[in-house]
């Protein structure tokens, strides 16, 4: 794309009323536009990058059998009486509006209820089971403060699973997968190294739940880790018995700022007990199906993989997460300059590599500074000087330079 | 796919309520799931169907120029007041809620609002324009009634875009290249021989605006169509200046049902005047930018689809809509044609070719219903006759039968 032809431009400030990094630099860079505290919209540099982590997560939640559906943001008031948690004083984040003949109806903050109620009519014997089922869904929580950038909004958008088996030993065993496979997608987000499982407390079911924990300054979790150990335990289950039972010494923890990129929970046969959803066993008893429900926030990861890689001047996008491969600048003001970087643009693209070219009719050190906040990977600059076919590639994150001919940058980049 | 492994079940009965041909049958062929009256969850295919929409109009957008954003569901009371927008005696469809500290927000039923104001941080000079953009929305409309399935609810999905150009001129050309565009989305869709542009009344800026309209006896409108000529009248404007004007005569108009599918607006430079989006022109003088809006209900073109094309056996998908390119039914009990029918899947699916492939152990009969129910256009069957490596091959629209090699249906599909 023609960074000419983009409708959105930098900024030198973001919004007087932001204070957190992630939406400062996204607001900044054009790639997110605040309508309301904790309601962004997603521009095209943003919705880019949110398609490619919903990609990521896609792809790992099909690997595991798990198949998409798309639920409602409406919800129906009787429905979430059944489970208790209609009422404002037991769930405070609730949006809730009334229809034209005056029944209350909410804005899913959740959807446990309606998917475990829908199943019903889709699981009556354990022939039916296991069902693994996502969606990535627009979630609407009337949060009381919104000033983490995306990290936590009163609108976000979420992939949230639910796994319906027969019993606790085939929860046990997809849990195990999911827990893989969630490891698998903040890898693959770039922030693999400094994400960890992390014991929680489990509810009325297990002894623990677990969530992973991205560590970044600008976390609101504190959690300790046993970094030696790849362990790290939340605040509500750092006791001494908890200690004991993972084999880690108090004096071995780290007490680090982390924030939350997702969680898994086991909700047993809770759930499907209240909101009647029983399969028929072999033996022909009524048994309640076995919940298990995984979140991963995917505005969310967006903004903490801002917090946690970007550097003084800009966003430092991982690879996968980028809206653009490279970022192609012409720095020179020649014919000869211009002509080369429309070849390096004609070539790169025409071999499938998303390319955002800088040919805008501005300063060299505007579009430096400008790339530098928008955070592409790779840069390729071609300038007055650029000759004997090799071009200047830098490397946003390490700063490296290094001369390729354009067959070296295609194949580089094509891996 | 594997049919044994997908979670939705078809079902002889639609829920009672359901009145809609539409609804009734995504509902028994397990593409949708009626959570409350107007609001729909999509299922694994039905969501696989709305994929296929949007990447046609996406495609279809792209080609325009226009790029892709994502706005929110909450809107801000105090903005929609400067289009005398948010009172309810205005408009009647607002779902409207409150934050905790009282403050009053909208659940977005459109977002021409919206996106205008934020452009005021994009566009200041002629140099900025034109800028196209485009999203596809989860609308909430708190509709009185909703009865007509997808085809009209209280959430559903549109693509909205919106023109930002200098003048009449300029939109006239990006409006009259949006009308092709559309011609193009609903030709792909499978309903193009059956799709009219319909001229409208034009509100305050023109003399018509434009309606794309399907007919199907289901449809909520009336349209007066000279089928000759291409022309088709909106109700609105059935008057004898218009007809002159239009060189159509009364007597050469059917009258016929016909349902909306897409819609555009010239707004001229009113909502840029309201909200405060002027651009300085060359000449330095401040000049309201022209605005034009292009809407396709992407959740209600599905249900008109189904509507225009299903048959007493159920729905019949164009294929550029299908869940799957091919349905492959095996027929046969026999050890061999289950060999056969994997071998088929295998070399289909290494093919890049989706396919739903009916393993399940019960009777042929009911996979062929079932087959009918889905409306995948082309079925492959394999039977415990199959023999000489010859598969059957049957059409869904047209029922027509043919006998074709793996190799052959193979080359049929990809094309």
């Amino acid at each position: 794309m023609r960074q000419s032809q983009l409708f959105t431009k930098t900024r030198k400030d973001a919004p007087s009323d932001e204070v957190s990094k992630n939406a400062i630099l996204l607001s900044r860079a054009g790639y997110i536009y605040k309508e309301m505290a904790g309601a962004y919209a997603y521009l095209p540099l943003g919705l880019r990058v949110i398609d490619n982590i919903k990609k990521i997560v896609r792809e790992e939640m099909n690997a595991l059998g798990a198949q998409e559906i798309i639920m409602t943001a409406l919800q129906r008031k009787e429905l979430w009486e059944t489970t208790d948690r209609w009422s404002d004083e037991k769930v405070d984040v609730w949006f809730k509006s009334t229809l034209k003949n005056g029944t209350e109806v909410g804005f899913g903050w959740s959807h446990e209820e309606p998917i475990t109620d829908m199943m019903k009519n889709y699981i009556s014997s354990y022939r039916d089971l296991p069902v693994f089922t996502y969606q990535f869904q627009t979630k609407l929580r009337n949060e009381l403060r919104a000033k983490s950038g995306i990290m936590r909004g009163r609108e976000f958008v979420m992939k949230d699973m639910y796994s319906y088996v027969l019993d606790a030993e085939a929860h046990k065993k997809f849990y195990d997968a999911t827990i893989q496979a969630y490891l698998n997608v903040f890898k693959r987000a770039g922030i693999g190294d400094r994400t960890f499982v992390t014991f929680a407390s489990g509810g009325a079911f297990t002894e623990f739940s677990h969530e992973f924990q991205t560590l970044t300054d600008s976390g609101e979790d504190t959690i300790y880790l046993a970094r030696e150990k790849g362990i790290a335990i939340n605040k509500e289950v750092l006791r001494d018995d908890v200690l004991e039972k993972l084999g880690v010494k108090r004096e071995d923890l780290e007490e680090v700022a982390a924030a939350e990129v997702g969680n898994i929970f086991d909700f047993g046969g809770m759930k499907s007990t209240e909101l009647g959803l029983f399969y028929k066993n072999e033996a022909g008893e009524s048994v309640p199906v076995h919940l298990g429900s995984y979140g991963i926030g995917i505005t969310r990861l967006m903004g903490v993989v801002v917090e946690a890689l970007s550097d003084e001047k800009g966003i430092v996008w991982p690879k996968e997460l980028s809206p653009f491969a490279a970022h192609l600048v012409l720095a020179g003001t020649s014919e000869t300059s211009r002509a080369l970087a429309e070849e390096v643009y004609k070539t790169l693209s025409e071999s499938g590599i998303e390319v955002l070219f800088d040919d805008r009719d501005v300063r060299a050190g505007e579009k430096f500074a400008d790339s530098d906040l928008l955070g592409i990977p790779t840069r390729v600059i071609v300038g007055d000087r650029t000759a004997n076919g090799m071009l200047e590639v830098k490397d946003r994150a390490t700063g490296d330079v290094k001369e390729m001919t354009l067959d070296e940058l295609t194949s580089e980049l094509k891996k």
